[in-house]
């Protein structure tokens, strides 16, 4: 699974017992979500179908870092299949895990639309970069 | 199930699709719970535990207006496990579902409380209002 | 008067006295007269045209939780005229209190527009629903 | 009166029918009431008491520039009197006015505290500058 | 150098060192600059073009008020190149300072577009009031 | 150098032209560097203090994804020197860049406090983990 995006927890993402608000959690993994299989389906209209059970294993406090780890489970005709973890950055322990999160592609008229995708790619490929 | 706290989608609420946010969603409901399961419980400190799948079943867009039920499942000991739905105020379609979200307790440690609390309870009866 | 909406105060709800910004209670009064005026008239172009004086009873303070009351006061012609307290959920101490809201409803070019009710209506009635 | 602080209309700022939300506009007043108050009375702990009734005169939409003016009413014991206006920056039309806001100065138990002061100062006067 | 607008610090603008978030900082000063830049040069489509060197004085806490002073460093063909400083209002103590922004006019194709200004304008002399 | 943190730009992103506002640009990189530089020095209280001169090279709208870029220029006593870019994900278009960024690290007093730290540091190596 890979890490890319961090944020740093800040007085408005605290809950009144002023650890982390599990709310702003399940929306980070959201938007992850929806930006990550965007850039794997090149299709900007994917919109969260499913979530599996979510276990919130630990908190975390102001000050801390977070990251959010994705990972493709499947390819399906016009979705795609992640699976989620979000952790503390310094000290790798586990906050969150969501097995399996289905998007959806739309088309203009919100109908799903075909990715043609089957394996995960890097932009620097498509981009022909040596990056 | 009964149906409190409207949302009144803003712009801030839409996701590049124009349509409603998940993530905004889910925090919506996480904040719904933990604020249900306080006035149940009479413990400010609940913490989001675990939820149960979710199926996002239909959108919603600018303008609209949405309510979120919740409803009991079960009293713990120290947690007590809710049940969701978001729906549209207008046309009562449902938006999302959530069967199963469990909110613990805490002391001041951090440990799981007991609230002593059995079944659902109205503010006015603890009160004593004819409200 | 019903008291729908319920409002956990959070962080970003405090001023820097850290009790609950006025600012934000005025903003949670006019999302919830333009949603339940937009509920009773069936008309999303509703504005706010007039607020009579507010009386700020009590304050609030992180974590507690709030529920917003409104009721009709009187339907216009394009227009209904609402009535707002908003008290402590746990303890039903009045925070702040509204006598009037005038809420006008407007057409596609900003004129206002009859809505033909005179009368508070259920939704359910609406849908023949037996919920 | 003077009208010192200019916010520009963004996205966030608009209700679902794309003109200014009016909730937004109250909590611009309440904080520059509040921070106004606090220049004037040297005390931190501002809040407020009341308002009187609020017309809504004319609305805004984005990317219109508006500023917020301020002036004093009354200096009393331990409060101070306010009226506002708010107008489109380039045009003068009046959008909101509110012809008294009471904020009220605390000590740190949540008593009024009396500030002394009787009238307008400045800055600069207190601080001697020449500026 | 002329001060307008005033911020007040609320938790929500706070680093989790509970100091003043520099990151909101420069969005209170980009926003300033571009209304500004607007009512200068009557175009609302301002965009940052550059900053140059920005160097943190001092900080800020909650509770504080600060005021962001713009000046007109010069007027190009589309652009204007402002100066900005923001500081402590109760103390003058200067908190930021960037020498050198630009704003450019875009015309509705992105293209940059003439203002044809020359010098600081008020909007009370476009306007002919005696105000 | 590495493109971690993924921004999906969505409504309250905008300015009033509906493109990327540049204040927001602003606080996403300062919010990176602040985290950055902390898990490289390990300590928390790191503040911005200086920033080089910033040019805004293209821009973003709605919907596009873009990806902060920072690199370590040099370690100092107790601050750390990056430089920061931020591009489009998906079309690697450069969306502005700042050379140079200095964050300081203090102690609880708030004075500097030194990191010891000379080159760029793994968690994983801190964490002896083979991940």
């Amino acid at each position: 699974m890979r890490f890319h995006t961090r944020k740093w927890i800040k007085p408005n993402d605290l809950n009144p017992n002023s650890s982390l608000f599990g709310g702003r959690l399940l929306e980070w993994i959201d938007e992850e979500a929806a930006l990550y299989s965007t850039i794997q389906t090149e299709n900007h209209r994917m919109v969260t179908k499913y979530m599996s059970e979510i276990e919130f294993v630990s908190s975390a406090k102001q000050g801390d870092i977070v990251e959010i780890g994705i990972d493709v489970v499947k390819f399906g005709k016009s979705s795609v299949t992640l699976t989620c973890e979000v952790r503390n950055k310094m000290t790798r322990k586990t906050i969150i895990k969501i097995g399996k999160i289905v998007m959806v592609g739309l088309d203009e008229h919100g109908n799903p639309k075909p990715h043609g995708k089957t394996k995960i790619e890097f932009v620097k490929d498509r981009l022909n970069e040596d990056y």
